[in-house]
Parts: structure tokens; C-alpha cells; sequence
């Protein structure tokens, strides 16, 4: 394992630490129990957006605190949930008057610990879970699992609590924006759980995991390694199976790189699903490229689609001031 | 080799034709000759910035092009120098009668390439040559490598012009800027130059290269794999040597990734790069943490310092609008 870390355990808060002194102007960072939140209060009565979950996703979900996104994360350590202590001392701590909503992931472990957290919050509270994931019809029973579109569910959510959204509508907000939006992806290596110190799972170096998860998780099928022309296809063909667009329906496309993959060719998978989704009708009138969802060190990428109208379209081009996505401020 | 691509003769092209599509309020593709240009001209007078170099360094430079930085870049093949009539191209289409001041990192074929390029030009040019690589003292003859250090250029320079300097005083600042600033980086893993379709270098699984070029050229030496608090000093020493702050001397730390490094480490490795230069009395006022200056899907990272006064903090500060670099607009 070649990574940069001193310890395997001091390695999340290090990283923290890191983050916090970078960014003073946006977040600060509470280590006991482990959450960060904006630095500049929000004004009073709006609504507070909490998100979190397992480390090695960087930039999600603590480069999306800031001005119209979130007003809390809390991380928990690498690929696993944080507690529900650091959920309810982040809300105790950003709570404005207007209630918390949670944006969780869906994954066991995520959706117990924010239920315990909301259970034990005495303000008023909902929650908002994210399923984007269509690789696998269902994970153990638990739904899809949430995975890049995430990002996507908290900028709309932030902007329309920004502007004063109660609590309902953020929610309702959340809700519409998760149906809206349909995620897939492909890792061609896997990545290296600190912890653990070797590969999560064996991949040949001529194949690719289809429908990966971002911690690892087996997709939809192990098949041989293809052009980037073939690939893309099979990425978006399960998407657009799950949203079914109308002809001339304007979207936002999301290009999300797990961790190894270098922006040179993330913007190639871009220009590729861009000519895809043209041909099946799709207007991809905005776009995003990077890293935002990632697995630790793993390489590969996804695609992200959320279906717009002009409502969500003017949330997305609200002003955003995070670590990780900064526009109109 | 795994990477995301149809063909080794397409990759540029065909990343380079995403990257316009994704970002068209920022910037125009023209193709042959190869070069970006900002998709809204700059005013008439304003000294246009061009840089430009082989691809693989993502998103230097195609993603630094627009307001407050870069008039056009010129991407050459992977690793490879772009030719003169992309540049004078380039030129051609971008300037606007202020002449054109090019931005070149100092390696033999990209100075020779835009040496050709200004002479054949026929409007006012300059040049500032970035070698702010301190790994070590000269590349065969040629001095200095440029590395991470540009982007630094690029945003002080750029805001500069967009405020009004003329080429003599771009290109003056440009120097000072590159005097200002030192950079060295360090490898864990090779980088895969798709052409060749293995890693340029064999590197240990308990080995790392300290100094490493970004192109996988010979560092200044290797050791063992160390922790991050030992690698910090091996990386943030010379850098110090180079620049020799005063004490409390205010500077911007820019702790860049080589393609494959997450997020995560290199926040880590931005805590306890600060805490160094904290306990040397550096002053760090200013930082960027991120994927700026890679090396295809490298493991690795470099620091990069830049000592700053009033004038070069408030070029910094000055609003940018680019794909990598955005904020204030």
C-alpha cells in the first residue's frame, strides 16, 4: 500500500485537520465527536442541511459545507458510518430555528445511525435519502445505493434552503431531485482500504467491474476491459432506462471520477456521453467534471444524470461558495 | 494499461473536444492547429496570455483559459511540445493589440517550439520562462524544470493583465513571480504514457522518488517509502533553501496531486506542510489544494511556494473564471 498517511488511524483526523486549516474561511472543524460546519453561521430560521457518512469519498461530503450547500458533515472513518453522536452534536451546533434536514446515503449503516441521530434530536427534523445508483435493482434489501448523484441532491437542496425553503419543501426537494437523478459506473482498478491495506477485490488487467460501487462493491458484471466508445453505453443506457427522458429533455451531466482517474480522461468519457445522450435526445444544458464522489484510490469514473425544469435549473445556477464547487461568489 | 480511451491517436483530440463542450461560456477548441481560446475575446489592448505544453498535465492548461488567466493554451501530444503554428495560431486569434506575453515552462522542446513561434509573429511579444522545479539544480544544460509553479504564474500574471498591465509589466511581474516561487514533488507510483502502455519507471512497492519530474523524470533521489510527517521536510527543505523567506514572510502554499492521488492525502499532507513552514515562520495566507499540475495517472504530490507581498496577494485575490480555477465572478 503506497499511500500518504502517518497512521492508519490518526489518518481521517490528519486529513480533517488538513481541510479545516486550508479552508478557514468556510469550515470549522470540531474533532470530539468528528463534524465540520460552516465557519459563518447561517442567518436564523433557515432550514440546516446536515450530510455525512464513511471517509475516502473526498470531496464529499465536507468540501460541500459552505454558502448554498451544506451546513454540516460529519465524517465517519474510511468506508464506514460516522456515529450518531457526531449527526446530533453537528445539528445541536447549526441548527438556525428552522430544522435539520438530513441528506443521507443509502446504506445500512448510514440510515441507522441519522435514524438514532434524529431520534434523539429535539428539533424539528427530516430526512432526505439518496438511491441513485441503478447498477443493481436492489442491495440486500435495502434499495440502491446512494452514490455520486448525492452531490447533485445538495446543491439544489442547499440553494432552495438558502433562499428560505422551509423544512417540507427542502424535503419534498430532495425527494424530487433524487427521482430526477440516476447514477452508474465502472472501475477499471480497485482501490485500497487503508485499513486493510491491500486491493478491496481482484480485477485482471484486462477487465473492468461494471456497476462498481463506490466502496468497492461488485456491480453489475465483471466483463473485459473496452474502448471508452463501448463503455459509455453501458453507463448510460441503465440510467436512461431508470429516468426515461422525453425527447428534448434538458438534464444536467455529471462526470464523476473514483479517485485514480486523471481529468484528461474523464473529459474524454464527457465528449463520449454527451454524443450518446445527444443521439437519444437528451439536452445536457449543464455539466460537471471531476472528482466529487471518490473511492479512495480507485480508478474509474461514473455518469450522472438529473433530469431539469426550470426550477431545479435556477437552484443549480444559484450561488455556491464550498471548498469543492464555488460559482456566483 | 488501463486507462479510458478509443485510441492513443484520438486521446487528446477526443479529450479536448469534451472539455469544450463542457465549459463553452469559457472557451472555443479549434483544432487544427490545436489551441483553446476564450470563448468571449478579452478587450481590445489586453495583453493576451498564451501557455501551453504536452498534454497529460490536466487541468493545466486548457482549464486555466478564460477571465483573469490564460487567452489561449496549446496542448501538445501527451508529453510532447506543442508546434509553432499552434502558438502562432493561437496568437493570431487572440490578440487583441496589446501583444501577446507566452507563458512557457522550461523544457528544451517547449522553448524551442514557442521560440519559433514568437519570431514568426508579427505583433509585440515576450516571453517568461517558469522553472520554479528545485529538485534539482539543472536538467542537462537547461536549468530548471517548470512544473506546478505555472499555475501560480498563470493566475498572478493573468490578473495582472486583465487589470490593464501592459506586456513589459506582465512580463516583468511574470519573473518576479517565478523568482517568488519553488516547487518539488515526490512519486509513489509511475505514470503510464499511453503510447508506450507501461509505466515509464519501475518504482518498489517500498519505494518512492524524491523530486520526481512531471513527466516521470528522475528525481533527486530514491529512498524508502517514509510517513507523510518525513516526506513533508524532504519536499518543503529545498523549497526553503531556494527562497529563503524572512521570518512571518506571507506566502501561498499550493500542495498540487500528480493524477492519482485522492483528495485526502493531499489535504493530509497540506496539515503538516503548514505546520512545517509554520515552525520555520512562513506565514501561509493563501492555499489551493487539488489536481493542477499532473502527470497522467501519477501517485504523488509536490508543494509549491510562492512568497507574496501586497501586490501579488491582491492579483491572487482578483476574481478568475476558468474550468480549475474560479472564484470572485
Amino acid at each position: 500500500m503506497k499511500k500518504f498517511l502517518d497512521s492508519v488511524e490518526t489518518l481521517v483526523d490528519d486529513s480533517l485537520r488538513g481541510f479545516a486549516l486550508a479552508h478557514p474561511e468556510l469550515v470549522l472543524y470540531h474533532p470530539e465527536p468528528r463534524y465540520l460546519a460552516r465557519a459563518v453561521p447561517a442567518r436564523a430560521g433557515k432550514v440546516a442541511l446536515i450530510s455525512g457518512g464513511g471517509s475516502g469519498h473526498e470531496p464529499l461530503h465536507a468540501g460541500f459545507v459552505g454558502v448554498g450547500m451544506l451546513d454540516a458533515a460529519c465524517p465517519g472513518q474510511v468506508f464506514t458510518s460516522p456515529t450518531p453522536d457526531q449527526m446530533l452534536a453537528a445539528a445541536q451546533a447549526v441548527e438556525r430555528g428552522g430544522g435539520v434536514l438530513f441528506i443521507v446515503k443509502n446504506y445500512a449503516g448510514d440510515v441507522m445511525n441519522f435514524e438514532m441521530a434524529a431520534e434523539l434530536l429535539d428539533r424539528p427534523q427530516a430526512t432526505v435519502l439518496v438511491h441513485d445508483d441503478v447498477s443493481l435493482p436492489d442491495d440486500q434489501g435495502m434499495g440502491r445505493r446512494g452514490v455520486a448523484g448525492t452531490v447533485v441532491v445538495e446543491k439544489l437542496v442547499g440553494a432552495a434552503a438558502e433562499a428560505g425553503a422551509d423544512l417540507a419543501a427542502c424535503q419534498a426537494l430532495g425527494e424530487r431531485v433524487v427521482a430526477a437523478t440516476a447514477s452508474m459506473g465502472v472501475a477499471l482498478t480497485s482501490c485500497t482500504v487503508p485499513a486493510l491495506g491491500r486491493p478491496t477485490f481482484a480485477l485482471g488487467e484486462g477487465e473492468m467491474e461494471l456497476g462498481v460501487g463506490i466502496h468497492g462493491e461488485k456491480g453489475r458484471e465483471r466483463v473485459p476491459l473496452a474502448t471508452a466508445t463501448e463503455i459509455v453505453p453501458r453507463l448510460a443506457e441503465p440510467v436512461l432506462d431508470a429516468l426515461r427522458p422525453t425527447r428534448g429533455q434538458p438534464a444536467l451531466l455529471l462526470v464523476n471520477g473514483f479517485g485514480a482517474t486523471p481529468l484528461q480522461e474523464l473529459y474524454l468519457m464527457y465528449g463520449l456521453a454527451r454524443r450518446f445522450l445527444d443521439q437519444r435526445g437528451v439536452r445536457v444544458v449543464r455539466s460537471l467534471v471531476g472528482n466529487y464522489t471518490t473511492a479512495l484510490d480507485m480508478a474509474g469514473c461514473s455518469l450522472t444524470l438529473t433530469l431539469l425544469d426550470e426550477a431545479l435549473l435556477r437552484l443549480w445556477d444559484a450561488p455556491v461558495h464550498t471548498a469543492a464547487l464555488r460559482w456566483g461568489c
